[in-house]
């Protein structure tokens, strides 16, 4: 199952997606009003069920959120793939333990929605990651077992403004945060239909060009440690997002580097989940 | 006034504060479920009419939360204090910007709840810190300005694990996101009351022994600079907590350091705010 989270004509949205169009069960699971409450009180017969006569909407005429309004985390890997680590040429041995930041929800757009330049910076940068979406709660959760926390996956541009990036001493908080500079979605691919543990392969595009392409074989932490790893100090919820690590090839790696720019198109794929893809405008001020 | 979330009977409640008693206004706003939608929709005539005949509890018999429920960011301030950066003894020059991390609602308590002492580290170390609460959106807010925004101000006991601050090469989340390993509160007290640019003395104390004292006055990036820098990138939103930073005398910098253990009460205090008081106990396993 395909999982949407959508506006449509002003309301709130979410269900499941079939080829190009999405069913809106908004109003129709009692006690269940998004797609993050869905998740935590899954009954996949009583999905089906209202599915069957839930009004059908073609994907063309709504427009995609990032897919779990509400989540509580937003938990973001640093450098995760092995060859990206060498890509620092520092020197450094692999790590112990992953690298971790935090987005907040304003940092995110949807599937089809702009990207935003910020007025500060000309740095904006693509980062094309896969994105765990977990389905059961759990603390100090085993590594054999981590997978079956696992609600399905979904896609990130972890967009990124780089010389914000080292404003502070320890953080990389800032240049992670600028109101939607980056992206997930389209939708969940749920565990039973794509299993987390198999092996994906991701690949960035802009405008059409491969720039990102490396397979989750690579990755220094793999979904399962993540698990273990995160839920080793914090309780994992239902909706928690865990955004897994980009492979090389972002723009700044580019000799010059290469900024995202207004009417680049960014596209972010694995085979099974689908496609991310997201334009570039200058940022619209909304401030009064 | 002075506004506390808490739960009480099982249910989950809200409203001010006066002396030894608080006021649950939970069903008597239409629409306005929680303080932060109380923050979101603020109207002080409507919240002083329903409390007048909302039922009074006793503090001593509801557990306080932490004041915000549901916020979308609690944004962390590192070294904020001019004479704690000195603390590291590095050479760096004051910095050019504030140090940033982000921490999830599940690593806080409210007043009055244990933090608790992870499994996996003895090193739980206080932090006491002043947060703000911010009241109205904006992106991009004047630094002249910024205070405007504050709803009002709450204190923090940013309790961080030691030594898994540097697990990651590049960014402090772990320590900083042990679940119940902080706190929040007592409540919030509102800018109308005490003015958030006035000159406030934080302490912080443990088992009665006074460890940290220092008063904004002394804060490298003051409340208004946090917010006018902030906002730079981010939209600030209703309900949005920072929190500003913690003074020198951290039990780390103590030689030897001395860590918090079970039994242990940490009390942090700012005169027109009030003490947030949390014991220390061992992790309770609450995994299945």
């Amino acid at each position: 199952m395909k999982l949407a989270s959508f506006t449509h004509a002003g309301g709130a949205g979410f269900g499941p997606v079939e080829g190009e169009t999405v069913r809106d069960l908004a109003g129709r699971l009692p006690g269940i009003g998004d797609l993050k409450a869905l998740i935590e009180g899954l009954d996949a017969a009583a999905v089906k069920a209202a599915a069957a006569d839930a009004p059908v909407l073609k994907l063309a005429d709504v427009t995609l959120r990032p897919p779990v309004p509400g989540a509580e985390k937003l938990w973001c890997i640093g450098v995760n793939y092995g060859n990206r680590n060498e890509e620092y040429k520092d020197g450094s041995d692999l790590p112990k333990y992953p690298s971790l930041f935090v987005r907040s929800a304003s940092s995110f757009v949807g599937h089809g929605v702009p990207l935003e330049r910020p007025t500060v910076s000309e740095q904006l940068d693509y980062e094309g990651e896969i994105a765990m979406v977990i389905g059961r709660a759990g603390r100090h959760i085993p590594q054999e077992r981590a997978l079956e926390h696992v609600f399905g996956l979904t896609l990130c541009n972890e967009g990124t403004v780089r010389d914000w990036l080292r404003h502070g001493k320890f953080n990389v908080t800032q240049g992670k945060n600028f109101d939607r500079s980056g992206s997930l979605g389209p939708w969940i691919v749920t565990a039973d239909e794509l299993d987390p543990g198999s092996e994906l392969t991701l690949e960035t595009r802009v405008n059409g060009e491969l720039r990102q392409r490396d397979t989750t074989a690579n990755l220094m932490f793999p979904f399962a440690r993540l698990i273990a790893y995160l839920s080793s100090f914090a309780t994992l919820l239902p909706g928690d997002v865990i955004v897994t690590g980009t492979p090389t090839g972002a723009g700044v790696r580019l000799d010059p580097p290469v900024w995202l720019k207004p009417g680049d198109v960014v596209e972010v794929s694995v085979a099974g989940i689908g496609t991310l893809s997201n334009g570039v405008c200058d940022e619209v001020r909304r401030d009064g």
